[in-house]
């Protein structure tokens, strides 16, 4: 569920999202919320047909309270933008003027250098409806649109912010291959421990008599272990494929088959490396 | 407002989106929107709580009809995935398990590598309240999670959808720059056009008296000529300040200040070129 945390850092900083004339509390809050997920905080309002405070933009934000505590209302556009050095404006559609126009990826990089050199800016969203005039485009620096289906092209105003939020948030990425969290460190096997399981294996085998017959026995032996190598197996994955063989091993199953006395899982993954 | 437009090429290709037991007829909806904003088609449900169809769907997918009508509903999950050859899971939480955790960005171009190659691929999305369980998670190849702001870091359904379908259109593109229009294609100025503006602008000031005192007349030529150099001004831009420069050049104001006849934008942008 959603919420802040106290222990864990909270990010707050970056452009202003400024919505224009919005209709609805719900996407004011849902708006609070994208913004939230992403680390920024500051939401300007010019206009807002229901007035504000709003109790369902409230609802929506999901507990972004420092979002809504922050929201700061404007009569005019002009003055919703007035500190700000550099603002984008969104739009879906070409407009006729002479503005540059850019991708999310490359308005994000824009903010984010703009921010480190301390300069204060916005990004526009038009109405729900019918997006910005061009008379509110033409108060922007620059243009930034969205690669969207040709055929469905309209995003409503939260998936937009959450877009531009989410760019914002990678911006400040070193790598956007960067997660944050990984898999469990997990140190790869030495060839050692990938030959003394092919030894395991091949030894079980051998007592049931697989390697058969005997003119086939070296081919048998390479696409064995070529099937076992190309995984690159780490070190506790070896260590549960151990524990399988062990237990097939056996000379014999306790229970005929479909007569387990509890469910098995059959999934091997997780289960830890205590098993050999 | 959204809308398919029969004229624009729709996409419907790439990953299967697979909710597993949604609760919210809205959020399906909200996913399926999500889904051909960016051109994702195929969407799977397994166990959806209220049932399927669902008229609060279709009200929330904003006229998504070809991704709500080719919905399919299954009864578990491991049907839902038996037809893919890979599959993510989304998660916003560590899990204990060996697989890999990978960012949306990698996800996505594995998805497309993986389109590319003929496969058939599908992205798992958990439950409203408390996503999916270890066992779901275990059914998937891959980990994908979100760079979120630490201390607010839930995502709903349809905003996780949203990010990986946009991330999966951006995956198909040459270059994340790319934008779906561009700004009017304006001819750089040559700069002969340059400096027969520099000559106007000084002609109509030095009629006036603006270079003074005589001994700063270089240094205010430089500083003017800088300034007007800076923004590299494209050929139709050049020619709107020269209109500019024309109009003032007049000998008298027609009125007087602030008793203008009509309202005076005072924004020259995108007046044209038809000025001068």
């Amino acid at each position: 569920m959603a919420g802040t945390n106290s222990e864990r850092e909270l990010l707050a900083e970056g452009p202003a999202i400024i919505l224009v004339e919005p209709q609805l509390g719900e996407n004011i809050g849902m708006v609070a919320r994208a913004m939230a997920n992403f680390g920024l905080a500051e939401l300007r309002l010019v206009n807002p047909r229901d007035g504000w405070p709003s109790e369902k933009a409230q609802a929506a934000a999901a507990k972004a309270d420092h979002v809504i505590e922050g929201t700061k209302v404007f009569a005019t556009l002009e003055e919703a933008v007035a500190d700000l050095n550099f603002v984008y404006a969104t739009t879906a559609r070409q407009r006729d003027g002479f503005k540059q126009v850019r991708s999310p990826v490359v308005a994000a990089e824009t903010l984010r250098q703009r921010f480190v050199a301390g300069e204060k800016t916005g990004i526009l969203f038009g109405r729900e409806r019918w997006g910005l005039t061009n008379e509110e485009v033409a108060l922007a620096d620059e243009i930034v649109t969205f690669p969207v289906n040709p055929a469905f092209a309209s995003l409503n105003i939260a998936q937009a912010v959450l877009l531009m939020s989410y760019e914002w948030m990678k911006s400040g990425m070193e790598d956007v291959a960067a997660t944050p969290f990984q898999a469990v460190d997990q140190k790869p096997a030495t060839k050692e421990q990938l030959f003394g399981f092919f030894e395991q294996i091949e030894e079980a085998l051998d007592a049931r008599n697989y390697f058969h017959p005997p003119t086939k026995v070296p081919k048998m032996i390479d696409n064995l272990r070529a099937v076992l190598s190309r995984p690159g197996f780490t070190e506790p994955e070896i260590s549960v494929l151990r524990g399988v063989i062990t237990s097939l091993d056996q000379f014999a199953r306790r229970w005929k088959k479909g007569e387990a006395p509890a469910k098995q899982t059959g999934k091997g993954h997780g289960d830890g490396a205590d098993e050999e």
